[in-house]
């Protein structure tokens, strides 16, 4: 039984956990942290948990306590695991971290984008990004795993096939995302109130969204090479979701595309190429630990469209999280992600 | 291994059963019926099972497949198990059907509601009401078990313990319920329209709906006696999820109501009692088969007021049947059903 | 034309009270106060208003500018209007409050529900209670309106007809009503997150809430004696909309409901009784100065039950408020209130 | 006062033609016609108009009718305005077509894109595309006027300024278009149920809808030359709104593009061009008869991102041919299309 500890389990990512790991044979959450819950059972703060944890009650974080774990997840706000990190890999506890800390390898670009130093860039260089599909082997051999954000897992798994194969004009990439309301946290903010995000839809950060280039560093490793590329998330009415509209202009238009992508993806138990012509729908992976992918050529033209839908807490946080847990533990890496998902 | 067959597998229940019965360690389902997509696979209906029934396609329903079943349940409109049933019991084939058929003991009064005769009354003296929480050792013993209804479901729990002790006047009570739009089915109606229901709360069938007859049934056994019952149902803007507010008068207000709760439910696995003061939500609920209720006393008033909260697909449908078919074939009754829901 | 001061412009009942005045032939808003958006352009807070107002500015309020007003309209939390009335009626100018600050006749009870002292009894004695259909020549005469709250608009035009002819037991009466979420406001609350009352139903409140005094205190003086309301409010995943759900006991179940509601409400122009058997939606409302009832009597039995929608912001908030002021200034009061109600 | 006949009035664009028309102090609905709801009340239909149009009933429709009426709007599925429209220019009314009847200049590829023969191409030479901020002079000397499609009139009103000073390159736009449910009406589909679009979003008909033929026209005439259009439309989980983000390659980055955008709708009553960095929200127009845009420029680069909202229902459709039959009629542009929009 794998002992996990959970550190800042008040928010989605942190309950996402909780309910995935409930089903999961050989892990047991021993230990969750949150400063402001100090004493609150979870299952008092997430009703859906009773039953399933109700002798567990979030702590203070300790690093003693944490470090008697076999594994430490973060589902942190950005910051929290520079701090704690290093002192757990010391005690031998391996850290998956679901916040921003290690996904980027440019300590100064990390500083750029979130208004701070990086609070360890000595820890950069073991760092692996956690997306199984591309890092499968170095997961393995990890202490530190940074697990990639919803937006960047779903346009990378959209783009690498036709990267990796130099297929297309890496100068003119376009990801055109929507992401659920689930995506901006369970923090009180205006802009999230069911009055607000509720029957509308709009974009934000067109000038520039912190997973930018995050994607843009996975691009470039696939494409051997640097990438340009258009990112525009966009905020949508439903709670769970991210569909990513990727646009990409073929170098050569004889190439079966359909092929292309069923080959990358034959062996993957998470990502699920769809029949040509498909358009899959979000809600085909409300809660489960899926990217279902579909690609196009509208109009026989030059331009690839990709689809791309996963859900933002699962195969874009925590279901992958515990997919990399299982990777590093030498588990079936699909033990307690097989559920399908929830529809209507 | 149980051998499952479905008959009617397009509409929510059917796929609900799917779902669940995709995380069911003893049970496989080896056919699933609908004449109108006869050929069609499962999963090319139903984007999510992508992955788990890949060989399954929709047959045309014939009843020596269906009899080979060890059980059939049916996720059929009225009617469908009345023509059906018969012969498969006579096959050896336990029947678990989710439709209204078999949920009335009187014919007469089936017709009455339904608007055509009963399709066969002879049945009737041996169909269970698969209620756990009250028929337990009926269905363990049963060849036919009716499910109760959703809206029954969520309002029986919710009033039972009150009737059964008679600590309330059973001429007045009254059940004000909220139900979800999936409680409407998957049939291509303009009410059910996403701009018709969407943004908007209406009452319906105010004058008399078809679970009225049902839940009086069920009450009535309750309380020893026949009971008054007003049951106004609404239409709610979300896709899962029942929410029945019970309002029962008091004969003697120094009872403790939590605790008779507590006691009512304290064995039960799907009935969860919240304490006192709670708000249960439905969300709580989704994709779950669990019914939370809470109870109060407003004002220290005459007046008990219960909220019991249900997913209507679930406990108030296919998880219910699910359950009813571990008790029946004395498998543990939790099997496969214990999945927390999905929040947020 | 009339010159409108508006105190705390930058909640719903703000910004509601700017759309529907931006339609008002007699009306003009002069200023528009907030300290915390001291200078921001109401157009650049909320974009739907750009093109109607785009030279007001929110700024810090004043009595001597408020003062200068003819009518000030206060759409403020509780406590503000307290501070400010007295002063800007000494200025001669009229207030209308859609706070609950002078709603309740008893400051004690006040104090007793909204966890302070009362800020200014001494204004209580003149202070009308602006629901039309009930004040409507007290109104015409008064300097300070309280505006009702929107539960309480919604319970008691259901139950008026009723109480004053002494056609229901006043003893037992239930109101079970369904809110949408802007309901609660524009603050940022971890409650009202799209994420948290999404796809979901829940009661809250159920010990008491505030609109509880107010509902009893209209009811009672419609009664002429003292009277028994059970109120249950749920939270509802809509943006607006209230439905109101209404129980009562006949004395006499031969009298004609239906004939007692159209009589009651013969010529008024807000008030729309409904067909026998309608239900009616809240989308019928939203956005329109309208309340829609039907009266009906299920299953022929002695219990009349009301179903009653408004939109809560509307006719529930600022649009009454605004029929409030076209009263008090002799205009046709239903100018400036005659849109239809946006469907879908 | 002008005398109106709507033809096909159950969809949600005759509801919505109704709503505003009943603000429009020039113009009368005499006759609105259904086959199938002949002799229904409108406000039986659609209870938002109680009060509204009381005496206003659906007919079956009759030239002789509809041919008194100064004007007569087509909101019909594709092909009924081919059948009735040369018989009521005859008579003089002019016609006002809310479908896709005559909005391509090319019989043959209406014929391609729709599955069947143009039914009236000898009206096809006069026939006015209304969209006024490009073919306003046009408009007013017309009989008979195609009124836009939501997609082309959000992408569009986008793009122009760019085409029709050469700032882009015309051969590689892109246009990833988000609507809500009630474009796709008020039919009774399962695709279009509150439980199949709900909280999902998905792309659909990427191969090829039949509103890129309509926009590439546009489009083409604003550019002088052909244009490479790919278009992909996506169904989103709202009632209303559209959500055009479109993408285009500048030839030059040293354009102000702000001030292009500014000055190309300086005079435009229904454009709204927002503040450099703006993000619209499709519910700041929701109810209301305008398109806001805002252009970007995301990271400095060579691709303009510009993002376009309308209310499909109202600028996307009704209001739209409102607007037209004003300046048809020599009325201001602007008469009954002046309420804010609905927010929250």
């Amino acid at each position: 039984m794998i002992k996990v500890g959970i550190v800042g389990g008040t928010g989605y990512t942190g309950v996402e956990l909780l309910r995935l790991l409930a089903q999961h044979p050989q892990a047991e959450v021993v230990v969750i942290t949150s400063r402001s819950e100090d004493g609150v059972r979870v299952c008092d703060m997430f009703p859906n948990l009773r039953g399933h944890y109700d002798g567990l009650a979030f702590s203070v974080p300790d690093v003693a306590t944490l470090g008697a774990c076999d594994v430490v997840f973060f589902a942190t706000p950005h910051g929290v695991a520079h701090a704690l990190a290093g002192e757990l890999l010391s005690a031998g506890t391996r850290v998956i971290d679901l916040s921003a800390d290690f996904r980027l390898k440019d300590a100064e670009e990390w500083a750029k984008w979130y208004g701070q130093p990086h609070g360890a860039p000595e820890l950069l260089p073991e760092a692996v990004y956690g997306l199984p599909e591309v890092n499968r082997e170095q997961i393995r051999q990890a202490r530190l795993i940074a697990v990639p954000g919803c937006y960047p897992t779903a346009t990378q798994l959209g783009l690498l096939p036709l990267l990796e194969q130099g297929l297309v004009d890496a100068d003119r990439l376009i990801a055109d995302c929507k992401s659920g309301v689930s995506g901006a946290g369970r923090a009180a903010k205006v802009a999230s109130l069911f009055t607000e995000a509720g029957e509308s839809m709009m974009a934000y950060s067109v000038k520039g969204h912190r997973h930018l280039p995050e994607i843009r560093q996975g691009l470039r490793q696939a494409a051997g090479r640097d990438v340009g590329l258009t990112f525009v998330p966009h905020l949508t009415p439903m709670i769970r979701g991210i569909h990513a509209t990727l646009y990409a202009t073929l170098v050569d238009t004889s190439v079966d595309l359909q092929a292309v992508f069923e080959q990358r993806y034959a062996s993957e138990p998470f990502v699920d190429v769809m029949p040509a012509g498909s358009h899959p729908e979000t809600r085909s992976v409300r809660g489960a630990n899926v990217c279902r992918i579909a690609v196009h050529r509208p109009q026989g033209g030059e331009l690839a469209v990709v689809l791309s839908v996963i859900d933002n807490l699962v195969k874009g946080a925590s279901g992958q999280a515990i997919q990399n847990m299982n990777i590093l533990f030498g588990l079936d890496e699909t033990l307690g992600l097989n559920a399908a998902a929830l529809l209507p």
